[in-house]
């Protein structure tokens, strides 16, 4: 089995994370570049998963004839530049989610990709490569729940992360664009629908800088799909008891609920306080495997040269929705989409 | 301790289960008349209950001076005649919900309470008794999840009893009014706050029929309330897993989750299927204990002489919201409440 | 339908809490006099309880021709000579936990009974009467689990009350008569066979005042039946999560836990300490309604004339296997039961 | 970081599992050979994983110079050969559990290892390296429950695999040897105490093959520690709901639990069995991260030139504890162990 050479840019926070499952967990993968524009920090990564090429330069990497493909881990503002690059140097790209931070840059992207049809690109929806999205997946494309009626999404992170995220508040887009769109992607997902009303409400119950962002702390919306099915997403950063992304499928014959409990470990604590799960306290840990799991189906999905899903179309999709959550949001009023 | 002596109105299903309670279950409480249309069947019960006095007119049993109040749980389109009898004959009143099957017949009713302030009323929102949601209120109250944020509320009754609900389906009123109203009322009680602007949708996934009655087999409703928090509700008539009312209280620190798996006892299963909790099948079972408590509290309230809650003013803003609920679904329009 | 007239002897903490189920929560049963020793304590209940009868001396209240079942619920090591004050008078018998304080007594009060088969003698097993054993009971009967293979039974009371608990400690006969004798009854009801074989272990972990009382603080024992099913039981007072009492049937086909999670409502409570069930923190909220089936099915037993289980002799059976348990332990030896 | 470079020696089912995991999840460490007695197995694998070298002579890859460590997986009976011949060849050694299938052969173990004390030598009792575990671990030391009472251990194999089991029944040694040896080393390793009594029971419930191999289809056994701290161990390989390992501490100010509900994933299926929890139906699947864990542990150890745990000695002396409850079992008598 030959090994797909990657190189990654991007080597922050969780780009950091990705290069290390490329570079040690994913079999079939090998890493052979890093590309950072903090060269020093590229260095430290290279040294520590002993790979010899680093770059600063993205233009620089793509261009190395060794590289087969691309992940692209960095801002996401400059995801469709990186997407370019790479794109036109010949490389299977994967990009993390979001596409980008508005639609108009996701038309941009899907234009580039049009254009390289024997490329492969993967959008990191990592969600939808997570074992119990799959297994309730599964089960619902098995018709164990019969006709799904309502999809129910949390995205909460945890109030124990909640000051190391402040920093990014500002300039994250709001819970709409950073958090639900993920809960859009799984609603798109697991309907096979799309929504054509949505109205969106939410408020500053704790943090009243939010207001400021033109966001609110938590936030709410309620979205009919063209099937009818309904969704429901909830979003805020300060779940006391954990990364508490919750999903529930009610279907007319049965219902799925994936991490209502989500619990790190299979240990219970029983204690003064009851029968207690502890619950994951970073979505890091969360979603480990499915970050490792979406590796590997990259990997797949290139040497079968076929279209990967989530498409770039699954992009733009979810981030037009996302902006139309927060502009129901911040007028108060029932949109129609188109 | 002097007993409360009390005369019943409608001995069917819920309203034996009741008359049951008021013979056997509620210290203080003394069963002294049962009144049915029905007087073979109030024969029946009185024989079964050891209870001497029966009538087929309401006006005889009202005008009964042993009997000192009155247990209203006849169809809902006679409450308020049932209301005005016992009231007007000096009768301290308990009434099912809900208050009536309109508005104008609320204001009504609250006419004729408000004309005999020495008298009790109360209102049969039994969830508020039942000891479940008694727990969650004074962790509320008590400061234990911060500033409430988002109640999530589901109603689903089960599948296992759909037959039997569906003659009474065309003039139930539909889920808002028959359903939610009970969430309408959970939710005005644990947030102490009014929807503002409402919407709801819904559909027939399963059963065209629903359709014919203006309503839709699987219903939810988004609500905005005046300090801005957000409130979800959803119900349906075919939970596969049981009687499934389950409330989620999302709090700034801390969220509390009623009957997110509804276990009608202490066993768990483990086979093939897993590890597994049985759930309760009806909602008389659900509530046994609520409808116990409710009538001790009725009966506290008239031994004190207190104003009792939920009052006739719950009902009315409950049916006003369960109707705009309704209105809003049938128009797939936004709403803002008065 | 005949109410069932009955007269309590000792209304302590327990005796109270069967003596107001008697008063108000068991239909067709009327509480008709009150014997206690301490009268003053016997007339505050009846007068809250609407008695008019009280006595300080059993016997006379034996004699009363009103009375026609008794019920005792004085100290174990009077429980004997209540029976045969009661019996002899003619009455219908209900008896509390445990039969006797030895095996002796407990032969002597299979004489009386024995002397008249007309009268029903009922002893106060009340797990039995639990509905979630009643379930596994009707599962294991039904065959959902195959063939019983073992029994794991549990009986831990809260460290919250540890401290109540105390002064009564020195003279409750230890852990393997005072707690697990419920559990040999249940092991006895559920698996059909009787131990042939025990070991019993344990020490004192926290409190070297139970090696006084020749006890340890936390207790074990495992038994061989005739038909090879394996038992396991467990007990201290000192759970930190609640009343813990908790009891696995494995089957060959399917296992059943009870109470493995002794969650006191339907409530989760989600903080930083993880989703958690809160649990029953003493043994007569635990045990509520299976202290008022009881007393029906004792009523039933009274109406139809039928010997009642549990009998007499099992009161015998499981004080005889819990004293082998405390020689077991005591010798650290491993016995043989005739 | 230098790569830690590593022989395997049996690749059948679980010794695959080890080696894909070395080659391709274990950051650290190159798969660089591969030995099986049955050349096109190895020959199979190595393709599937880049490897060059195969070999069927365990000394012959014990004398290649490019393998540092050497990883055995062949069947029990070979396990002291391989370790005499990998670390007379001056390799570090990594051995999967059990460590010979009696005492003496663990003995000889013991002399091999202690003469290269510059090589690490480690057994792989995989619990020890799961995350579940590890917490629990943590927080026992951590003083979290106080003092340990005792600890209760299951060890089920799922009936959905009990075909495949079958044929290996006979030679597997038995459910005390085969199984609870798991359950053996996790008692001495969470009390950090030896058992010094122990009594163990069992019979054959539904397969009366088990017999002939001097076994019990379900088995049990009582333990009293030298702190006098109880350990209950329960096996068979007849569990309806999965790989049903699980493991209670009781200590004197709380309790763990790891594992009571065997969760595959973070998907509850509602439906009419109630809500339930699907579980692992197979133990690679169980422990697939503890056994990456345990690599890099192993890995570490080497590094650090440390001795590593679990040492030969626990081999030997959980094999010795096994026999005893076999002879136990065997003889139905209370053995006192030296």
């Amino acid at each position: 089995m030959k090994k797909l050479k990657v190189g990654v840019i991007g080597v922050g926070r969780l780009g950091y994370e990705h290069t290390c499952n490329i570079a040690n967990r994913v079999p079939g993968m090998e890493l052979v570049a890093i590309c950072d524009g903090n060269v020093s920090r590229a260095q430290q990564v290279a040294d520590e998963l002993n790979v010899e090429k680093i770059y600063a330069d993205p233009a620089a990497m793509c261009a190395d004839p060794e590289v087969e493909a691309v992940a692209i881990f960095t801002n996401t503002a400059s995801h469709v530049d990186m997407i370019r690059i790479a794109m036109e140097a010949g490389k299977h790209v994967f990009c993390e989610k979001p596409l980008a931070e508005n639609v108009e840059k996701c038309l941009a992207a899907e234009e580039i990709i049009k254009a390289h049809p024997n490329q492969v690109f993967m959008l990191g929806f990592m969600r939808r490569f997570d074992k119990s999205y799959r297994i309730a997946k599964k089960k619902i494309e098995n018709g164990d729940i019969g006709k799904v009626v309502l999809v129910r999404c949390y995205s909460q992170d945890p109030r124990s992360t909640f000051d190391s995220y402040l920093p990014f508040a500002p300039t994250s887009g709001g819970q709409f664009i950073d958090m639900s769109i993920h809960d859009i992607d799984l609603i798109r997902w697991l309907t096979g629908s799309e929504p054509k009303k949505i109205w969106a409400i939410g408020g500053c119950f704790e943090f009243p800088q939010f207001k400021e962002w033109d966001d609110g702390d938590n936030v709410s919306c309620l979205m009919q799909c063209e099937n009818d099915v309904m969704a429901f997403m909830f979003a805020n950063r300060t779940a006391a008891h954990g990364s508490a992304v919750e999903t529930e499928i009610v279907g007319t014959h049965g219902t799925l609920r994936i991490g209502a409990t989500p619990s790190s470990s299979l240990v219970e604590v029983l204690s003064e306080n009851g029968v207690c799960d502890e619950c994951y306290q970073d979505f890091v840990s969360r979603w480990h495997d499915a970050y490792i799991t979406e590796m590997e189906v990259f990997r797949d999905y290139v040497a079968a040269g076929k279209v990967a899903e989530p498409t770039v179309y699954d992009g733009t999709k979810a981030t037009r929705i996302a902006y139309a959550c927060k502009e129901s949001f911040l007028k108060n009023e029932l949109l129609t989409l188109d």
